[in-house]
Parts: structure tokens; sequence; C-alpha cells
């Protein structure tokens, strides 16, 4: 069986810390496949690296390693960490990043990468992705248990959560997490599941709760006035008008058909929307 | 035996994009090899991605699917589809993105993605690229035959071709095409052949054409009354001069030795150039 | 065993230059796995690509095989060459991108990839990366002796080292030698050892010779009056903060934690810099 490990990192493709990365692991488990997630995070942006984590990781085949190395903190105090999910182990820094992972699931445990026997060494000071991550992820990936990398630790860093309102009645509040390359707009607001009477909105923190029901026509609105109504594809609008969907990651999404909403619109990540009954 | 998959998109390494079409890739085909030709085609420019995959397409090893995903009509009607080729099988949306392969080879037929055993479910209606395009291709690599993936189409959409004009005297007439990383222009115009009598050059599209006769000294000219003589190769130009010379994809280029022929005479895609004996 | 093929180019990932090179080892060697070492050397840059080389060659599987292409003069009379080093060969243009290697080790043998078997013909003037490069390094991990590729030549042309003054007492004067993605500045000054007298620093290009002593507190000078403390890493500054630290690959670093030192302090690739006692 081939073994997976899936990248994610703030270093970019212009330096070779990436190469670098795989190569260590190369030098430790030869078979293994690695999926880089994307080395695009803004640097030092935790939120973001948690937020796409939690995104990408419901593809990822079974038994796959996710490497995660955003680490400002590289060289502080800040733990070293294997997490132990029912189909995937993490491993990075406990720095926050793999915090919206749990919002799906509790792991069944926490390891500090202690153990020397898996780390490079001499250990720099500024690059544990190579020298402590990529060969903790590598040797994972070759069969090593996780108890053999250190000792349990208890709970993991959190970061603060996507903002997100459900009040009783409508609007629905939250906000602007993520604009991808094409100017499209990821938010906080989750899935629409439509029954018999209308349209439930829920969460997506916290899924299992009951969902809170808005009755069409809904509408989301925007800051600078403007409203947009919920379509089910970009080819329900004309070109060069925006619209509201759920996007593939299953959150509400804002677009602009053949076009960048986020310059068109003028939104950027955090700004607030509501979601509501018209 | 490895199996190839060849991607090439418009989805940009910012995201998790790429990142999650390669996961769903290896759930299923456990033991294919990724190629990436390249993910910074311009959103939606279909004429960039089916240039791109005509050039890349000759040095693909036999047996490699390419997975095509520039797919600006996501979620309308336009169909999904594999085309299967003497040595390759093109998998994405049938909008015109396979249409310069056509102009070397007639499919032995195209496959509509009808079949949902092979998609991954429920479908989005904005990523196809992770549900229909990355599910097929993987599938096709670990071996499914390409007809049971739905039914026969009929035919592929076209795209408006490169503009050459042949006529029987010169100039010769094309028109700027693409612009590479180092500022060299790739050109309409096809590959060089000498004979006995002179310089023949001939359509990209039509090479099986009787060639045009061309008689040295040739020159390029080019906008804004710039002309170009035509050389073998950078070095023959001292540096800091522009030159004209046959490209490794078979096409006239235009560039600028140890510098950036697009700003420094300012061309652009699109830009019309004329090929003459002096 | 699966070989191990490290690419690092300045072709940029905007093209399908890097992924035609992996398409034509793929037609050659089936099982061999290729690390991105980096495809964003700027253009034409040998100086960057011989220090990138040199920081990340350590770190490979041992019998990898390193495919270096930034290749300026392609199409003029520069060799194409295979060297053989302990624990890698490198294949490539001899202009100097290897130079900064010789500095750890003498290679066993440079052969010239001149037997046309081993490249993929017609060879086009301007893509030797496809043409020469990327089959012979194919051929080579795929198990081909080196001898098989050409004739034996003598010497590699040599790139100017990177500025380092050792002199009897202080200051040491170097240069900054590369940019990261960060922010961070990568100097010419090699790795600080301790020993019971004080601190040792010893220039990264003749590592065996006698470290040159100083005593703390050192501190370096930078262009525009700006001086720095040594410090072990990151978090022993403020947020903000400039600091000077022995980084990943052994060379003294400038960094600003939480920001951008480049951009900050105004300092660029060449600029001089004093390591002294205070």
């Amino acid at each position: 069986m081939i073994s997976t490990i899936a990248l994610l990192t703030d270093f970019g493709l212009e330096d070779t810390y990436v190469g670098v990365m795989k190569a260590v692991i190369a030098g430790i488990a030869e078979s293994v496949q690695i999926i880089d997630l994307t080395h695009a995070i803004p640097a030092g942006d935790l939120r973001c690296a948690a937020l796409e984590l939690w995104r990408a990781a419901p593809y990822l085949p079974p038994g796959a390693v996710i490497l995660a190395v955003v680490d400002p903190g590289v060289g502080s105090e800040r733990p070293a960490v294997a997490v132990e999910f029912k189909n995937h182990i993490a491993v990075g820094p406990d720095n926050g990043i793999f915090s919206y992972l749990l919002f799906d699931e509790v792991p069944a445990r926490t390891i500090r990468l202690e153990n020397v026997a898996f780390q490079r060494l001499p250990r720099s000071s500024t690059f544990h992705g190579r020298d402590v991550f990529a060969p903790a992820a590598a040797h994972l990936a070759a069969g090593v248990k996780i108890e053999a990398l250190g000792s349990p630790a208890s709970g993991l860093k959190q970061l603060t959560p996507p903002r997100l309102e459900l009040p009783p009645g409508n609007p629905i509040e939250g906000e602007i997490l993520h604009r991808d390359r094409f100017g499209n707009l990821i938010t906080s607001i989750g899935k629409m599941v439509r029954d018999n009477q209308g349209a439930a909105l829920y969460n997506w923190i916290r899924p299992r709760e009951q969902p809170i029901q808005l009755r069409d026509p809904i509408r989301l609105e925007l800051p600078g006035g403007i409203t947009l109504a919920m379509r089910d594809t970009f080819a329900a609008v004309p070109s060069g008008q925006p619209l509201a969907y759920t996007g593939s990651s299953g959150l509400l999404e804002i677009g602009l058909r053949d076009g960048d909403a986020a310059d068109s619109l003028q939104l950027h990540i955090g700004d607030s929307i509501r979601l509501t009954s018209a």
C-alpha cells in the first residue's frame, strides 16, 4: 500500500523549503506519495491554514498523514504534536492550526513530538518543518506508531472560530473567511438544506445543531448596501452579475459570473454578512 | 505499470483546489503518477488552455490521461467528456479546451461522462474538477474502460483557431498567441523547413498542406514598424538584442537575448505579425 | 528501489516547461520520484541557482539525481554535463550552476552529454531541459551508467564565490546572498561554533579552515547604520523587532519577528555586512 502525506504550509514555492521537506521525507519513507494542498497560506496566517485544512481534509484518502507547517512561533516553547483523527494523523505545531478540524471530530489522542530518535539532529531553531515535522510525518507514513513519537498531550490550542450568529429569528450573521484565486468569497455560513417548509441553513461549526429555518425568498446582505439572491450555480445569472450560492465545501459563497466578485463588490476577509428572509 | 495523469487547470496554487483533486485521485487510483502541466492558465482562458495542451501533448508518455479543467461554464449544460486519442484519453468539459488537439488527430471516440457510478456524489454545482473530472480520470488510469463512463457523443465544441493567412505569395500573416515567463512570444506561424530552393514555412494547423515558399532573407514584421531577422538561436545575437526563431514547440517565436521581448518590444497576445521575403 | 530526481529551474510554473520535462522523464524512467526544489530562480540568475543547490543538496536522499536547468546560454557552445559527486549526480549546463557544490566536495568525474542516444531528437536550440537534460537525468535514474552519456570533461565553469573577508582581526565582511519569501535575508557568513573561549565563525566556502574567533558581545553591522545583536531564535525578540541568527542552512541570516526584514530594513541582495566584536 502506498502511503500519502498531504502537505500544507506558508513556505511558498519561491524558495527550496518545501523541496527540502520532501527530500527529507524521501530519505525516510521511500514509497510515500506527497499531495501538495497548498503552500500559499499567507505568512503566519493560522486562521487561513485552519480553514483550508478543514475544507480539504474530507477529500483525503483514509490513512493519509496531514503535514501542516505554518509556524510563526518556531523556536519558542509552542509544542510540536501529532493528532490522531479517525481517518488521518495530523502533524504540525500546536498553535491552533488544527483547531478547526476539531469542529468535526474529537481526536483519539494527541502526542507531543519529543522523541529525538524521529527528528533530524542537530535541530535548527527556525526550520522545524525540515527537522521535526517532516521526519515525524515520514516515519508515521512508513508505519511507525504514533505513540512512539512522544508522550500524550492534553488538549490543543484553539483559534477564534469563524463568527456566526444564529438568533432564534433571522437574520443569520456571519463573516467572509477566504478569497480564492477567482475572486470568489467563502463565508462562515453553512450549507443550505431545503425541507418541505422552506430553506434550512446551519452553522458549519455546529452541524449537529437544529438548523435555522429561513423562508424563501432568501437574500444575502453585504457591506455597502449590496443584496444578493441565492442561486444554484453561476450559470443562473448573466455574465458580469454577482450571486450567492452554496460552494463546493458546503459554505455559502459570493461569486460573479465570468469575473472577480471580491474586486467588483469591494469585499474583504473579515467583512460582516447577513442572511435573511426578504 | 504506473499510470500517468497530466493535469492542466486555471485553479492556481493559492487555493487547495488542485490538491483536493489529487486527493480524490489518490483515493481511487493508488499508484497513479500525476504530472502538473500548469495550473496558471488565466481564469477561464480556453484559448490559452487549448494551445498549452496542444503544445504539451506530444511529450506525454503513451497511455497518459489528460485531465484538463478550465471550466467557466461549470453548472451549466455544457457536457463533460472523455475523448479517446491514439496515445491518450483527455478528460474535461466540452467547451473547446480540446479543440486544438483535433488539428493533429481525429479522436477515435468521445464519451459523455454520465455514469454517476464514476462520480463523487453529491456533485457540487461549482467544482466538477473534484466531483466529475478527477474521478473519471482516476478510474481511467486505474483501468476502467472509457465506454463505461457514459454514452457516445458526436463532435466536440470548437474554438476560433489561431489566425494564419497563407496567401499564394508572401507575406504570411499570423498573430501572437502566448507570452511565456521569460517574455518570449509564441506565434501562430509554424515550423520552417528548408529545402534546396529556400525556406518553407507552413501553418501549424494544417501541417499536411503544401508548405509556403519564402526565399531568404526572411524578415518578421511586428507592430510599431519593428522588423526582425530569423535566427537559429539566442546565441546568434548580442545581449539585449531581439530575434525571431523557431521555438521548442515548432512555432515561430520572438525573443530577446538576456531579456524580456514582450516588455521591450511592447508586444501583446493577439497582435498581428507578418513574415515576408525582404 | 525508487529513484529520485531533484529538479531546480528558472522556468516558473506559469508555462508547461516543467510539466513537459516531467513528461519526458516519465516516458523514460517509469517509477522515478520527482522532487521540485524550486522553479522560481530569477530568470538566468546562476548565482541564485548555485546557492540554492548548495543549500538543498545535503538533504537529498543518497543516489538522487540533481537536474538543474538555468540556461541563459542554451544554443551556444556551453557544454552540457553530468557531474558525479559522492552521493549524487548533477545534470545541467556547465555554466557555473554547480560551482558552489564544489566548495564542499571535489566531484569524482564530469561527463559531457554528447551521446545522442540519450537525447531527444531532433534537439531544439532553445529547450535543452526537455531534449538533453531531462533525458540524461531520467536515464541515470533508470540505471544507465554516467560514462555511457559521453566523454570525460576537465573542470567546471566557476562563478564568483560569495564575498567573505576573514581578516586576522575583526570585523568579518560579507554580503547578502538571498531574500526568502518571508523577507529573511541569507548572508555569506557561515555557521557560528562556540568554544570555551567565545564564539567562532567561519566562512561557509572554506569550512575546514581555522574558524575566526569573535568574543561576545557580537554585533552585525548593516547598511544605513543599523546594528543587530545575535540571537538564537525569533522568539528571543519582541514582535516587530529585527535580529541576526544562524539560519537553517548554517548561514547567518537577518530576520524580523512576525514581519519582513528586507522591506523593513531596506536590505537587498549584494549589500555589504560586517560582523564584529562590540
